[in-house]
């Protein structure tokens, strides 16, 4: 990953206008996505401490463990022209930011996601200065997506159709989930991603179960199979996508629990447009797979943003009265789960165009029939 | 990975005991390392809230997403004879624990991984309790392991030294570093883990930067090249090892570089008993470093601790009092790094034992010369 059009060396910039105009004085970035989407650096999200400090005023600079500073500056951090100080491991890098922070900060922003043992270091090496999260300031940048950003996520979607277009070569009665499970990893990796993020497969039974862990069931005729895969590609941007299967012939019942849940998604993602809140988009499925009894078995919400996460916002969920707009990228997943018995849930990435929606996902969204 | 000798179900109850002795409330614990040692549910570490709930006084319990209340039911967890209560997508379940809790608590011990949104979600739920570090009771319990714990961790070095083993088949001059290291990837699962954590292969000048990044340098004949590799087993115990390797003739004054280091870290190793601190221990690889005169360029810590996470407690480095006791495990790795010529680090894992230290790593530390 460099400073390309996906990931513009202004991000910075318009962080820090966000930072100022939220009337924080600066934002404390840890490992992880924020890290990635401003500075494209993939550091390791270890117990020393890696932080990128961005004052609302002044210049940012990048705080990292000695030992770590040839890799921030080969990575697209080392290119943005900002400083990269090294800590050695007798030296307390909480004190180091404190000391080069503006006197006294009323109020920090801080990683949403950075570790607790990191945010009370802070809190001890700045006493009096108040923590948000970080996240006030950045969900509002990272949720709307450039073209740039959306032609990413376009080719995530196309590496992750790639991999359930070969489905079949991995579920087959006799198989047990884990190894259908390794061998779909190993896929995504072939098929266009740096990394598998997780891997869902729900035979029989386990397809009632949302987040199954892949476990040691062996796959039988007749099973019904939950598919839930993602990664993250060379860009840094997910992938993320849901289809349903059956080994042979499936069901009755479960026949037209997929239908209603087929149409209850297509409903969704047809809906997608500028102004349409989460919630009114959550509630045209539920309302939908609610009227055809299975209401109290749909357990979850509709989606959730994705970018340079799998999970982030906007989320699509009852009562939001987040309004859609251009650029916002969100999974659309209505799901049915029987529980003891099978379950299915159907997921595309679904991108709010000027004027409707765009699917990123477009292998068929039937029940696929395996032999 | 289920409730064995390895990981005991009495461990919550000895987590309770420490969590009333410290004057600690209760223990909030979010997936990762922790929720794993006390329970053996690997959760997905994702915005939703997934919460262990440990009073000092009373019931243990376990907040889940509803969505992944199945999962959690299928785990160890599920085991334990602890209550696990799903919420659903429009219930706060920071409001749920805290009415769950003692009234009022003066003080609960976050995860120390627990993401800033969490923390700060549990303050506003929580107003006027204190929050403290769960690690100031669970480090203690973490870092001395039992007799079944340092098998596990035997069985973790003896896989990561079959692909230390095997590193001649993929470290060849014309390979990049990344093709490399995704062959090692892959070879660390087949060697015996369920995942990899890390893979550095650090080829040429870039074996100067102990956390080197998998680039796409070609290696070229003459390439020193540090392979730093590590994964999780079954038992949920972490595996770490590094060697050097020279693709083909090594330049002399690295030869010598790493005939330091080796006796260095052999002194270090041999000189592991109960009773020498942490300091100690580092200083007596650090000062024959320093007197071969390559002081300057050992600039990290000799070592982690490991155990169900890569880096944990006791960390092994300059000035630290703390006394090793027998069950300690953790690695000694002195490296030497010349900026923009070459490096190198030799790492075992050791465990303190009755009367020395036993190391779990056996693979060959001398430089492997391949073709």
């Amino acid at each position: 990953m460099t400073t390309t059009a996906v990931h513009p060396a202004e991000r910075l910039e318009r962080a820090r206008q966000a930072t100022a105009a939220a009337g924080l004085d600066a934002l404390l970035i840890s490992p992880g996505a924020d890290l990635r989407y401003l500075t494209g650096y993939d550091a390791l999200p270890l117990e020393r401490l890696t932080c990128l400090v961005l004052p609302a005023e002044g210049e940012a600079f990048l705080v990292v463990p000695e030992l770590e500073r040839p890799a921030a500056l080969a990575s697209p951090a080392g290119g943005l022209g900002i400083g990269i100080t090294g800590w050695t491991e007798t030296e307390d890098p909480y004190a180091l930011v404190a000391a080069r922070l503006p006197a006294r900060p009323a109020c920090v922003g801080v990683d949403n996601h950075m570790w607790a043992e990191k945010t009370m270091a802070f809190r001890a090496a700045l006493p009096g200065t108040r923590q948000a999260l970080a996240g006030t300031v950045l969900s509002a940048l990272r949720r709307r997506k450039s073209a740039a950003e959306v032609g990413a996520l376009r080719r995530a979607g196309a590496a992750i159709d790639r991999v359930h277009a070969r489905m079949g070569e991995w579920l087959r009665p006799g198989r047990t989930e884990r190894e259908a499970g390794r061998d779909i990893a190993d896929a995504i990796v072939a098929e266009g991603h740096v990394r598998t993020d997780f891997v869902v497969v729900g035979s029989g039974p386990n397809s009632a179960s949302p987040h199954h862990d892949l476990s040691d069931r062996v796959m039988r005729p007749g099973d019904t199979v939950v598919v839930d895969i993602g990664g993250t590609t060379e860009d840094g941007y997910c992938s993320d996508s849901t289809r349903n299967y059956v080994l042979g012939e499936a069901p009755a019942d479960y026949l037209r629990l997929h239908e209603v849940l087929l149409a209850a998604q297509r409903r969704q993602t047809d809906a997608v447009r500028p102004g349409i809140t989460s919630g009114e988009l959550d509630a045209i499925g539920r309302d939908f797979i609610d009227e055809a009894g299975f209401g109290p078995y749909f357990i979850h919400r509709t989606g959730h943003g994705i970018g340079v996460e799998s999970h982030e916002e906007p989320y699509i969920v009852t009562g939001s009265e987040l309004v859609l707009e251009p650029g916002m990228a969100f999974s659309i997943e209505p799901g049915i789960y029987l529980p003891g018995r099978f379950g299915a849930r159907i997921e595309d990435i679904v991108i709010c165009t000027e004027d409707g929606g765009e699917r990123l996902n477009l292998t068929p969204r039937d029940l696929t029939v395996l032999p």
